[in-house]
């Protein structure tokens, strides 16, 4: 049991407070956020127990530390609490920058365990918190060679106990497949709303569909956050976008040479990637 | 009252026939297919109540004729049938194609309304259809300066008594928006999911989020009328394709030189637009 800390009471923190306590996994939760309103929210609305206001002295008697902050201030939080020896985790979207990050700073400490639950909302802060925000979704756990294996196999233990599918992989292959599946289509949504604000003839919205609509729901996500993340993910994310934009190319070259079988051959291909993503159940239309 | 023709019985076609139905605005509908087991399927499905074996004949004694076939095939039976008289219209997703087809075969005929309704399913053929397919949604007539007023009056009533939004504009304008806000993002949802195909360090299903599942949906989407479509709108898209891909080479060099500020700029121009698009309701996570 023991005594969990919840740096960042926001949605990610919140959610991981409620759902530990609906697993009783502590016996008391604290919480600590820069933002004091955050943090009295939290309290108030009973994903915390305690309001702690400063961060090291809460983190000296913690079993677990889960660190729910936005992605470049992880390793200065990390830093912070990790001499205090319980298991500290985070919630970042991109991994390699951190631990990058934290080795500039002296070293990666051994009871840091990188991880990154693939859940989100639409929306923010600790009233957006849910006790099932984690259930069924993917977390990535992307340890060093050096990381303590009690302190990964703890972490991995509060996770599964949050519902999670937890999976195990290097920094470098989840910061690839986070720009391919994440950022990319974020850039991508983002650029192509950028582009049809553009003149044009008529209103967008008179001819904007439910297929467009679903295309470009991500570039409603808050753009000083996306700027962070594709930040810190940026040669990984370069990668990918250098492979789409060659694709597209291709794209570019089969319509206007109107080579309508390769072109085929080529949505063909997508379509069936698509369909082995989420099952023929769910087609486009 | 009178009767209406069906050509093409399929979900489109379909849908107008139960919508009709529902509308109580013909004393009988008659069906056409090439396809015999569609049109017998749309008869015992009643979606229809009589099956024409010759289109000509059918149309000799229609009140008005419905067009609801790919859009590379609409051409030849507005010509086959028009000249019985009857208010035409067709429901294709390009109309600069098939005016310039008709014109290169001597004339675009008076009494032919072109229309696109901007609805549909993930599902296809007769036993898709429903009568409430085109409720709310928006259908785009594009007259010529020559279109008979008394058809183009007609053809606007019966898409209002399905339910539809009518609204009016020309050929050129409609192929434009229809090229961004529908054939482009079709392009780029196939091209990502190629490029996500070609091999990477994991599997893409399991760092695959609803984000991308919604960015990607319509690359489900039938390949080969998605061939036909962006081969019939090949001027607009490539026009817009071209200025995307100018976009997405500003966000590339935003991103390779970390330009961050210039870059959230743009993510957050996009933001915007999509705000405006759909409403500030349906932000994006």
């Amino acid at each position: 049991m023991g005594r969990l800390l919840v740096v960042g009471t926001g949605l990610i923190g919140g959610s991981f407070a409620l759902a530990m306590r609906a697993a009783e996994r502590f016996d008391t939760i604290v919480g600590y956020d820069a933002d004091t309103a955050a943090l009295a929210r939290a309290q108030s609305r009973g994903l915390i127990d305690e309001a702690a206001t400063d961060l090291r002295v809460a983190a000296a008697t913690a079993t677990a530390v889960i660190v729910a902050v936005p992605t470049d201030r992880i390793a200065e939080i990390v830093l912070a609490i990790a001499s205090a020896g319980a298991p500290v985790f985070d919630t970042g979207s991109v991994k390699g920058s951190v631990i990058a990050a934290l080795r500039a700073a002296g070293g990666v400490p051994t009871n840091y365990v990188p991880t990154h639950p693939m859940a989100g909302s639409e929306f923010a802060g600790p009233d957006a918190a849910r006790a099932d925000l984690f259930r069924a979704r993917p977390v990535i756990i992307t340890p060093l060679h050096d990381t303590d294996p009690a302190a990964l196999a703890s972490v991995a233990t509060w996770w599964r106990a949050a519902g999670s599918m937890v999976t195990q992989t290097t920094p470098a292959v989840h910061d690839e497949m986070v720009a391919l599946t994440s950022h990319l289509p974020h850039l991508l949504a983002y650029a192509f709303m950028d582009w049809a604000a553009t003149p044009h003839s008529a209103a967008v919205d008179l001819f904007a569909g439910p297929g467009v609509r679903d295309f470009t729901r991500i570039a409603g996500a808050d753009a000083a956050m996306w700027r962070t993340i594709v930040a810190a993910n940026r040669p990984a994310l370069l990668r990918e976008f250098d492979g789409l934009m060659d694709k597209l190319g291709e794209v570019g070259v089969l319509l206007r040479e109107e080579r309508l079988d390769e072109l085929q051959t080529l949505l063909e291909r997508g379509r069936l990637a698509r369909q082995r993503l989420v099952g023929a159940d769910d087609v486009g239309g």
